[in-house]
């Protein structure tokens, strides 16, 4: 089982529909939980995609729309009605931290865990760090203030050659130093150079999540070097003049973004209302970045 | 097709599970469509039960707890998105009325339709009405203030028997007095009695909602005479001690309501989710109340 992966909780954009629900990711790194976005019905497809709740403890809004965030009352709620314990931080702008914060405490205000929030503002910066992985934001271009977010496992230990280890008498406690990078040097004063004791370290993965935004080039260079981006494809190209008028994008575009980042994988997602089906969107992406795939609810990508 | 029924949506407690979401009810008359209670996911199941949110004007919160009325600000945003027009009354508290009006100017400032609050008591009032319908408040007594609703049908037009007003040569303009049941006055000054020129109108049909509340005599005397009753059933009878400490009812207490007030057939429902499935509900009800039907998401019962 990889220990690295994205759930799809909802798909779809502005309202939720008979076919995709709002907007909800659920990153999990090592069985940690990290959601991205809280749409209305968040914490049902949590349990649809048996996701536990126990796990959660962060969740990142990308910005203030309804579709990205009205699923958080219910949530919050429901944490506290299972006895969740430890803490959960919400990362969203001021003005959601202070409207939610009021509405928990009208809805919830004996809770089991300690809820906080981090205030994010819509720039570059690492705003989560844990011993594996760093949370960045990076700014989107939509009708509200909106970030995107950069999932990026820190770099890995190098493995350690035992043989060599062995040979050179290395002493246990140089071990964690060396895993790092470290050369080793003898008592007389050799040094052996830490690619001879060491074997590369696994490669470091990263996911980004891009919703909502224009297409701009500026968002691929943020996205630069990431394996698998998730982009916003309200719309399917015919319908540009309508992505643009509102602040979204199309398929064709969020496939330039994947191309122009040079990553390994696309999935599109946060489709309109208005269609029946994603076959167009799924068409326009992959003329231009073959390695689409499209979201859809219950669907589980691992990051490779 | 009866123009009198109630649909439910939602007969949870608490929090949505996989089998059940947290309290709503669309009671439609004549195409008139007033829900009840809106917990998280009430909009997503109007849809699926192919309710028509053009045809939604009034929504009576019953109390503030989270799954009785996180699904408004969703319901509320989508109603604007998709362009409703005229206006949406919410029935609340006046706390909730509040904090609403501050979600809704957050999140959806610019409203298709316009949005009112009316604001309720825990107490015996008429607190909307139309020209066949009215919707009357009684308190409930649970943990916070709580109101159930009736909605009662206002007495009918009595029908005119053709026959005898030919024979009496009643003038059209006096039959709308008539069919409200005034007497007529022969041009000699004799009286014929109403009971000659008609025939009884058809009953005024009611509805009561009783969610949530510990079982209580003055309840069962609100509703008194009411034609079907939905009761909360929070517990089986087994779990009687859990019910009266979390001020909820048992299966057995909601059969004994609809028995002391005279009900044709009582719905119960508001099952908590440590229960795989309603049948120990079911069977505690009817012992005490045959005509008991537990509800179910989709369900829809005809009030006849």
């Amino acid at each position: 089982m990889a220990d690295f992966k994205v759930n799809i909780l909802g798909c779809g954009s502005a309202t939720p529909s008979l076919r995709h629900l709002p907007s909800c990711q659920v990153v999990d790194h090592r069985d940690k939980l990290m959601m991205v976005d809280c749409g209305e019905g968040a914490q049902l497809a949590m349990r649809r995609m048996r996701l536990k709740y126990s796990r959660l403890n962060n969740i990142f809004i990308s910005h203030l729309h309804g579709d990205h965030c009205l699923g958080l009352p219910g949530l919050l709620s429901t944490m506290a009605l299972h006895d969740i314990e430890g803490s959960v931080t919400v990362h969203t702008f001021e003005e959601g931290a202070e409207l939610f914060l009021r509405i928990m405490n009208f809805f919830c205000r004996e809770r089991t865990y300690e809820l906080k929030f981090n205030i994010i503002r819509p720039e570059n910066a690492i705003i989560y760090e844990d011993k594996s992985l760093t949370v960045e934001t990076f700014p989107l271009y939509h009708r509200v203030p909106c970030v995107g977010y950069i999932f990026r496992e820190k770099p890995k230990l190098r493995h350690i050659n035992r043989e060599m280890v062995d040979f050179y008498r290395v002493p246990v406690s140089m071990l964690h130093s060396i895993k790092e990078g470290a050369d080793y040097e003898l008592p007389d004063g050799t040094t052996i150079a830490n690619e001879r004791l060491t074997t590369p370290a696994e490669p470091s993965r990263s996911y980004a999540y891009c919703s909502d935004t224009i297409y701009s080039p500026r968002v691929a260079e943020a996205v630069k070097g990431v394996d698998i981006i998730y982009h916003e494809a309200t719309y399917a190209d015919a319908q540009a003049d309508k992505a643009r008028q509102r602040g979204h994008s199309t398929a064709g575009e969020a496939a330039k973004i994947a191309l122009e980042a040079g990553a390994k994988k696309l999935i599109i997602g946060h489709y309109s209302k208005s269609y029946n089906d994603e076959t167009q969107h799924l068409a326009d992406a992959r003329s231009i970045f073959p390695e689409t795939i499209a979201a859809n609810e219950g669907l589980t990508v691992d990051i490779t």
